[in-house]
């Protein structure tokens, strides 16, 4: 992982593959993607704090790992030190480092956890979990006040499938199996966990379960604390265990304090994860709308219908024609695709510019999926949407994990992209997302930036979905560029509060979206998060700072 | 609700009307049901203690509540005082009351909620609520040693259905209605909570969500847990509210501290839920498999098809061989059914003694319960089951509410009935269950008395299943019945927790069940329950001594 961006140091996103993309960023925000360029701070100028480590902990350290586990090398410290939210990225790039832990350590089974947080007590310091480092959420990061000792604990070497149940079909799962390695093991024994955030690469089950995260193809298999049953976590009260049973009625639920709790109440070593056969048929098919308001509808009805997909995506306008700006160069095929949807649009009177692309993934044997699609199929037509095939979704399914990389394409040209996703019951999602978009475009307008934000309902349930925003600023110049980030980011996030959504609904808190949490969960709730947390970690040793 | 017994004062159970059931009781239990009769306290021969009631907490409930909102009635104070365990039934009968609420308070709506919970506060008095008073776990009687003044709060006048969101398929709900109640508002709308526990008739959707309930359609509608999305509950910190979104990453999640939480956090005024609207069609079919083990395994491989039933349901043998017994005088339909069984069991070579007996039932539009029907026909016959139609499961479905009526009928005749139910992984359901019937018949011998003990498994989930046993004792006169039904209850929740199963799957921890909490989640769970509880509820006002 890059100290200063995202994901492997030799893959980059470009624009040069992608021939009406540079064209698209032009009109959009006003910038000339090969002239602009933005440089950053090499790791060897950048100025390293000393650790500050007592030599009583560094003994006790000592006395658990061998030396090779116990890192106090600059550049682990400086890649422990964050997540990769675009506030760390651009404070990176930039040589403000932050406070780094003092040392970084790799316990290689769960009595070196154990003993690593007894260590933390006696010696009064913080310990902060750190999984794959993608958070997004600043959850990761020690307060800058923060004057004990900091120990970043690297979970890496918990990587196994420790066990397949394959009666009750559970997997016993370390916590800090990364998502290709979990599903590499899990797919040798014929099984999948069905968990595939944007993250997935470079993110771990121990984070995903501390984030409540969600995956792209949730809708089937479900949210990350769906899946997870049975945990265990060692606290500062001993290790928690609880038993991977279907439901219990044991109280308020142990296993939904863990689930999103960021490291505050311990850490998680393991987890028992529903897996499932991996399925004989996958399709993803895309779709077209003709606005985003019959495509919210037919998400909507989807959801209540008795088809059910495994993916529903539908991004809006704006987002859609991003995509098709980031399309190589066509191919036959897709002119002749071209024409079937000019010839679309033209019967149904609909306006190019109004149009959403969906996408729509079936899992199963191939009758079920069958079933499905004409299920889906029949609510689409309905809502005036046309199939266009399945190209477009193996595209988009080949490419979904490469979005991440986008940021540090826009930040070498001095572009601050980043994304803030929620949900909402769907009677409020048509008001939701006019409200996001009005509070963005103020906020633009503000700032006298040039900005772009767009648009995808990721995921649907029942009674509502996810609505995912990304958004990109080019800086004034007049300000401080991530100054003039907060006022977009904070119109986004308070319009989402302000029109009955949530502050996040798979990213966490951290330190981003803790301002917010007491409009969303009420004082009262918020009170009753600190109350678990202070009860549990009274010195405030474990993650302090974050969530509340 | 009778103050000794279950439900309606007119309504009770009777074997007079199922030729079958009189032998098979003697033959089960040796009990003689004509002769056997066992005689009640009569309400004017009870002993009941004054309500300690300072008047300066009268005072403040003066001033928030109409006089006849503030009740001391000697019978309400009675029927306030405890719900329905076997031991609460047992207690009441024999007169022995326990300790009564001083007073039972109807708010009527979240304002007098607020102000009567700022009272006991203030006046360090202790609050109770009380929806339908059905609880089998001791989750409503105040500690014998309590020396505060104790209020039970009534909900019943929060009974209304207040608003459909028929876009999100959501309905808020005040805590306080009534299963019945709750559905013909929703039915008048088009909609159906989907909720049914054996409760139904005489418990609150408040209730429901204070102890995890589950329905018997559940594995359709979803565990109360699922349908609850936005919650209002007044607590010591002010009002809680949640936001009804389909799912949040606001850390720990609040809304399942509540569930659960047994009046430990406050008091439920309201709640989102998910509605959905009535099925076209609804079946109900049963099935006989050829003993227990392939019943399991049906059932678990009928969790993983693309099928999706919204009640599976199976008895073992002793169950069944009940089930045959408390049939109505046979019709002619019934002995034509009863030629194709021995058609059947004579063919396949199936032991009738063996024979387990189960309900699947579908829902939604015809084509959808036509294409279930098929898919699950096809894994009942791979297990050696058969299809018997649809009558067994029409009378299941009418009677269901009815079987509370049974304990009474019972203990009219000295013999003490009761349920335990849990929950376990798929692969560890045939040790589990033949781990509980090896402790209760070693119990029975112990005991010298005479036993029965019968299962269903209840709810099917991806990784596992919900298992009901039933069990009736006739106490050997030896000892006092309830010291020999603890020995029985025991054994039995003993045998959950040491198979790896949990303590309650919906019937809550209240007191009955707390002893084996630690044992369950673990002693850092425990801790993290504590941590909540005492940070909300320092003075330990709220329903004290329930769950932990």
């Amino acid at each position: 992982m890059k100290w200063w961006g995202w994901g492997e140091e030799d893959v980059s996103f470009t624009h040069e593959d992608k021939p009406e993309l540079a064209p698209f960023i032009q009109r959009a925000i006003d910038l000339d993607v090969s002239s602009a360029t933005s440089s950053r701070v090499a790791f060897d100028d950048l100025d390293i704090a000393e650790p500050s480590l007592s030599s009583d902990l560094r003994a006790a350290l000592d006395g658990i790992l061998d030396g090779e586990w116990i890192s106090t090398n600059p550049l682990d410290r400086v890649r422990h030190a964050r997540g990769k939210s675009l506030r760390d990225l651009v404070r990176q790039r930039s040589g403000d480092l932050g406070r780094l832990p003092d040392v970084v350590v790799r316990p290689g089974g769960e009595a070196d956890v154990r003993a690593i947080l007894q260590a933390a007590l006696e010696h009064d310091a913080v310990l902060i979990p750190f999984g794959g480092g993608t958070s997004i959420s600043g959850s990761l990061e020690a307060p800058m006040s923060e004057r004990r000792s900091t120990i970043s604990m690297d979970l890496g070497r918990l990587d196994r499938v420790l066990e397949v149940d394959e009666t009750s079909r559970l997997a016993r799962v370390q916590a800090g199996a990364f998502g290709p390695h979990l599903e590499e093991q899990l797919n040798a024994k014929g099984w999948t966990l069905g968990h595939f955030p944007d993250s997935f690469t470079h993110s771990t089950l121990g984070g995903w379960i501390a984030t409540r995260s969600s995956g792209m193809q949730s809708d089937r298999y479900g949210d990350v604390a769906e899946l997870t049953r049975g945990l265990r976590v060692v606290t500062p009260s001993g290790l928690l265990v609880t038993r991977p049973v279907p439901s219990t009625s044991t109280g308020p639920s142990v296993r939904e304090m863990v689930l999103g709790s960021e490291g505050r109440l311990g850490i998680i070593t393991e987890a028992t994860v529903h897996v499932r056969r991996i399925p004989a048929s996958r399709v993803i098919l895309g779709y077209l709308f003709p606005n985003w308001a019959e495509s919210l509808a037919a998400m909507r009805d989807i959801a209540a219908s008795e088809a059910s997909p495994a993916v529903t995506r539908v991004s809006d306008a704006p987002e859609t024609a991003f995509s098709f700006a980031t399309r190589k160069t066509p191919t036959v095929l897709d002119r002749i695709k071209s024409k079937a949807l000019q010839t679309y649009l033209g019967r149904r009177d609909i306006d190019p510019d109004e149009m959403c692309l969906s996408f729509i993934g079936y899992e199963g044997s191939e009758r079920h999926v069958a079933t499905q699609k004409k299920l889906v199929g029949r609510i689409v037509s309905r809502h005036g949407g046309l199939c266009i095939g399945s190209s477009p979704g193996e595209l988009y399914d080949q490419k979904k994990f490469d979005t991440p990389y986008i940021r540090d394409y826009l930040l070498d040209r001095g572009v601050l992209g980043d994304v803030s996703e929620t949900a909402a019951p769907w009677s409020l999602l048509p008001a939701l997302y006019a409200n996001v978009v009005a509070a963005a475009h103020a906020a633009f307008a503000e700032l006298g930036v040039n900005g772009y934000l767009m648009c995808h309902l990721s995921h649907s349930y029942h009674a509502g979905a996810c609505l995912y925003f990304t958004f990109a600023v080019k800086p004034s110049g007049g300000r401080a560029p991530l100054e003039e980030y907060d006022v977009v980011k904070s119109a986004i996030q308070q319009a989402f509060v302000d029109s009955g959504a949530t502050l996040s609904h798979h990213h966490a808190v951290g330190t981003e979206h803790s301002s917010w949490l007491e409009q969303d969960i009420s004082a009262p709730g918020v009170a009753m998060v600190k109350a678990l947390f202070d009860g549990i970690d009274p010195g405030a040793n474990l993650n302090p700072g974050k969530i509340v």
